[in-house]
Formats: structure tokens, C-alpha cells, sequence
């Protein structure tokens, strides 16, 4: 298989992907597109990617893009650990965090780029926006970790990584964030998984 | 069951949970939150939905949010019309299309707001922005539905409810798109589960 991501594995939609291949085990080859370049934009991997985003995931003649729908087909199509939880509900509460997590809290995702955890933090404080989403984000939070335990489900899912990194936005930037999140967050990091993303040779920024 | 939608009916996420409660047959109320006046942000919804967004779908004392969540959950607890291939790779793509509406293409989100659609057109141009992303839409969905029937795979799905609609934004008014395209669009607004939401009695915009 190969797997399609960024230069500077900033993406942290490619990480999911990625810590889902690792998890199960898989076999894959990377290969980066400069997005700054509009490597992703060109004719091919346009219309492989048909988003133009990356991570595409290529597993013989079928291109898939969209992390969440790359991890659940790694998790139908391929046996090995299990990426989403068995139980029904717990199942639906994975795929409501990862859709939410990909499609609000937007102030966050600007003013805390991953750039943040991947290269350096910022000392731009916080906007008021980008507050009141970190406040949503620690209560929505509280409510699914409110079991205590290391994970959100019974077992640890794709999900863990999505709203760690979350949280690693600001916990990883100095920002305020409630002490059991912050563990929380500090122990999906230490995955081994997602130890590898972190471990990867990332070329300088670009000076903007 | 019960699901909660906004006061308008103006949700695109909304109109994908109630299209997929009428195609799964099921029985369901609804209740309306007034968004503009914060009825979503209050403490028990607040709870319940997580991220403060419509829809949420209470089914006994489980409470769900996220429309792509709230279709797959419906799909794998109920029975009924699918949802959802079965086949996995056209199901893998099913989840791309949903995933990708959700996160992408926001200046024609912006631009053309489903009141275009669920109330009454706009006459401003579309930004180049706006164009730009009209054009990956086109070519994304051109691939997706290159080979010519109704539907984006062997049978209908919850994905087609959600690239029809996006399509739509642009069709219903009166912007340009490619004439299969938008045919595909007009055929898709004739399903009875979409044409109840359509003929839902929407209260007056407020003025703005
Ligand atoms: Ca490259
Ligand atoms: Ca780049
Ligand atoms: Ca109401
Ligand atoms: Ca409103």
C-alpha cells in the first residue's frame, strides 16, 4: 500500500492514517507532496485524491481519500488490531468524535496549526474565539473521559489519536488546559504509533 | 426516537439524518433549537450534543450528534433500506464523499448558504473562491459519477443526499454547472424522504 502525505508530515489527518497503518500492522510505503508547491493539485493525484487533500491511501487500483474513511475501510478490509470499537454505541461515539473533530473548532485549528506540536509553539495568546472553542473542546471532553480511564472506549481507538492531538494543539503550546485532559493527552502521545509520526525527518519550514 | 433539528430547517446535516430516519422507516420526533438565539448552547444540549450542533439524535438514552454518525449508527442498528453500500469499497467511498462535504468547498458553504435552496436565491456572484471550489466539486463529482447512472454507486445512498445537496447550493440558484451534473442534482430532490424535508413549513428568516 502507499500512502500519500504531506512534506512536512504536518497533516493531521496523515497522522491518523498513518498511526492506523502502523496499528495494524500493515505494509506501506509513504510518499510526500509539497503542498505549498500545489504538488497536490496537479492532474493525477488531483484526480486520484478527488479532494486535492492529503492523506490518499492506495491499495492496488482503489484511491481513497478522507482519514476517517481510509481508517474504517483499514479496519473492515485488514484483520490485526481493531481501529473503532465492536460495541455499537461506543462505535457511533468514535465516529462522532472524529466527524466533529474534522469539521468544528476551526479557531483552534488556525490559531494552533500542528505546526505548533511538529516544529514550535507560538506565543500568540489565544483570540476570544479560539477560546470559547477550547472551552467547548475541555467540555465535550470531560463528558466522554468522565470514566477516568486512558482511552475513550473500553479499548483504545483511531479516536484517542484524533482528540489527543486535539488537545496536544494547546497542551504542546503552553496553553491552559485542564490537568486530566492534559495526562490524557500526554499518554496517547507516548503510543508507539504515534511515537513514529512524531520521529519522522521533517524538512525546515519555509520562511513566510 | 427523537432528533433535533433547527428551527429553519435549513441544516444540510439535519436534512441527512431525517432523510436517512424516512428511508430506514423508522418513527421519530422532532424538536426544534433556535440557533440564532442560543437555544443549542444551553446546559442540557449542550451536554447531550457534545459540540452544541443539529443534529442530535436521541434513541431511549442514548444521545448521538454528527449526521454522518447518527446515518452510519442508524444504518448498523436498524434494519431496513440500506444506507450505505455494502460492497467495502464503494462504502469506503460513500464515507469519503460524506467526510469530504463536511470539511471542504467552505467559500460555497459560505456563498450559498442552504437558505438559497430552503428559502430564496441570492443574486451576489460567486467569489473566486467560491468558483474555484465549484470547479473541484464538478471535477470530483464527474469522476464519481462517470458511469452514468442515478445514483453515485449500484444503489442509492445517504452519500447522494449530501452531493446532491452541495450541488444544489449552486443549481437551485441559478449558478452554472456541468448539465449532468446538474441533472443528476434534480433527480436526486425528487426522492419522497427529500421532498418531505423540502415541504417542512420553514417560520420566516429573520432579519438580519
Ligand atoms: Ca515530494
Ligand atoms: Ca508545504
Ligand atoms: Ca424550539
Ligand atoms: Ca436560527
Amino acid at each position: 500500500m502507499l500512502l500519500y502525505v504531506d512534506t512536512q508530515f504536518a497533516s493531521p489527518y496523515a497522522m491518523s492514517a498513518f498511526v492506523a497503518l502502523h496499528e495494524k500492522s500493515l505494509a506501506f510505503e509513504m510518499r510526500t507532496l509539497d503542498l505549498a508547491a500545489g504538488e497536490n493539485r496537479g492532474g493525477d493525484y488531483a484526480r486520484r485524491s478527488l479532494s486535492q487533500r492529503v492523506p490518499t491511501l492506495v491499495d492496488g487500483d482503489f484511491s481513497l481519500s478522507e482519514s476517517s474513511a481510509i481508517t474504517e475501510y483499514l479496519d473492515e478490509a485488514y484483520p490485526g488490531a481493531a481501529l473503532y470499537p465492536t460495541a455499537p454505541r461506543q462505535r457511533a461515539r468514535a465516529r462522532q468524535v472524529q466527524a466533529w473533530l474534522r469539521s468544528d473548532l476551526m479557531a483552534i485549528r488556525q490559531e494552533r496549526s500542528t505546526e505548533v506540536m511538529f516544529y514550535r509553539p507560538t506565543p500568540a495568546p489565544l483570540s476570544a474565539a479560539a477560546t470559547a472553542a477550547a472551552e467547548k473542546l475541555f467540555a465535550a471532553a470531560e463528558v466522554l473521559l468522565a470514566h477516568g480511564g486512558e482511552n475513550l472506549f473500553d479499548a483504545w481507538s483511531i479516536a484517542d489519536v484524533d482528540l489527543a492531538l486535539m488537545l496536544n494543539r494547546l497542551v504542546l503550546n503552553g496553553d491552559a488546559v485542564p490537568a486530566a485532559l492534559a495526562r490524557y493527552a500526554a499518554h496517547q502521545w507516548t503510543r508507539p504509533s504515534v511515537q513514529r509520526w512524531l520521529a519522522l525527518s521533517r524538512p525546515p519550514l519555509e520562511q513566510t
